[in-house]
């Protein structure tokens, strides 16, 4: 399978310590080898780096790890591949336009016989469930909603109904983000931390490395991490809630389709 | 205003050489520095980078400089921003999906009044006139064809045809890929070499840099390079046909809407 990674930030904010510890697991210490991804949000512009070949040797990756871009908005994937082969078109995460906003998904789980039938609108490039899936949601969206984008109770409802529909099919752990919100699905495994003052000091599982992030962040910074496994050993992740899509929006969380955050302190 | 770069080859090949120079003209020997992007096919699949900053300062562009990512088609471009502010969203080249292929173009030029109605298929994200003539041409393709992709002739008709309507609003130099197929317009400057044996050395113009591509070719390989202005100064660039659109394949050269290459041996 594979693993996820989002961050949704109040603040524009560099994921440099967190991506060192999740590049590690694409082929260094996990077996995720089959190609890994990366988008950022800047604005309503976006950059997704790709690269099919493991991120624990990747160029792209060193690059990503050691030049911080600072964004609200972040979805990262490493491949292990069980739909599609490995290259460039089944690279996780996704991008497509809808409403004039791009908008990135990346995907965890296996969807068995799941032949979703498309008008066109979006289409898939490579031959992965994810991708497939990606696109029957945005065309499900722009059914929904032809006129553009539904404010954000809408949205994140219609995005309920479709994860409903599509659960029977197998595991759906996703990430999707349009820039503003960033939306979390978890059906089997989708953890969480939210970063914000009092700031200690974080230390990765994966490497011995530590940031002390009340030297670095602002007293009102908030920081939404969503990871498949921690990626800390100091810091408390909780599990998101089952079958359920999770809004991240300004760094709180919001379980369900709701309008006030249901947490906001973090560990 | 901007300049543009294009790869089409018949066998993968890495733009290092090419890109040095052209990477020099983004604030170095040259004004373009509204920002940068260049995107790769590698199959079905693609690498877009994006840099908001100038391409001679940018890491990213040291990494695509050193990083011998080898394609059948590239498209690149350096901005000196008409239309639109600096920023990520408004970095060319821009990626849309249309009957399930990446689309990758950019543009330099100017388009004045240019404000086409949008059925919702493709919406602009950014404020330039670019990215909105790319949602328009796309939008004109997919209801000409709306089954599916046209075989190469039917297509380069289509946008030729395209391309005479948008030419009474500005300048219209772009370059366009799917991956199979580079197209290339000239509406007031664009150059093109096609390298194929026996090679010789090539001397770039804005780098004291030589490449021997006797030493680093196969025999059977061509390769097209398209630019604003020849980036080498020891090979003869043509200039391609004014307000027409120009096909790559394979490294091959054809000039209008017909079925054989027009130039198979560069200089």
């Amino acid at each position: 399978m594979c693993q996820l990674l989002g961050m949704n930030c109040n603040t524009p904010t560099d994921i440099c310590f967190s991506f060192t510890g999740f590049q590690a697991r694409g082929g260094g210490t996990d077996v995720h080898r089959d190609g890994w991804g990366i988008a950022f949000f800047e604005g309503k512009g976006t950059r997704l780096f790709l690269d099919p070949q493991p991120s624990c040797d990747s160029p792209v990756a060193e690059l990503v790890r050691h030049y911080p871009i600072r964004s609200l908005n972040v979805i990262a994937h490493i491949r292990k591949a069980t739909q599609g082969p490995t290259g460039l078109e089944n690279t996780h995460p996704f991008i497509r336009e809808l409403w004039g906003r791009y908008w990135i998904f990346a995907h965890n789980g296996d969807l068995l016989d799941y032949a979703p039938e498309f008008d066109g609108s979006f289409m898939p490039v490579g031959q992965t469930d994810s991708e497939r899936v990606f696109c029957h949601l945005l065309q499900s969206l722009r059914q929904r909603f032809p006129r553009g984008m539904p404010e954000r109770i809408a949205l994140h409802s219609a995005l309920d109904a479709f994860a409903a529909q599509i659960r029977p099919f197998g595991q759906f752990n996703f990430l999707l983000s349009n820039g503003d919100y960033l939306f979390a699905h978890r059906s089997t495994e989708l953890h969480y931390l939210i970063r914000q003052a009092p700031f200690a000091v974080a230390h990765l599982k994966d490497e011995d490395v530590s940031v002390d992030f009340s030297e670095v962040a602002g007293n009102s910074d908030r920081v939404a991490l969503i990871a498949t496994q921690p990626l800390t050993d100091n810091e408390i992740w909780l599990p998101l809630p089952v079958d359920r899509v999770a809004l991240f929006f300004e760094g709180a969380f919001f379980a369900g389709n709701v309008s006030a955050p249901d947490v906001l302190a973090g560990a």
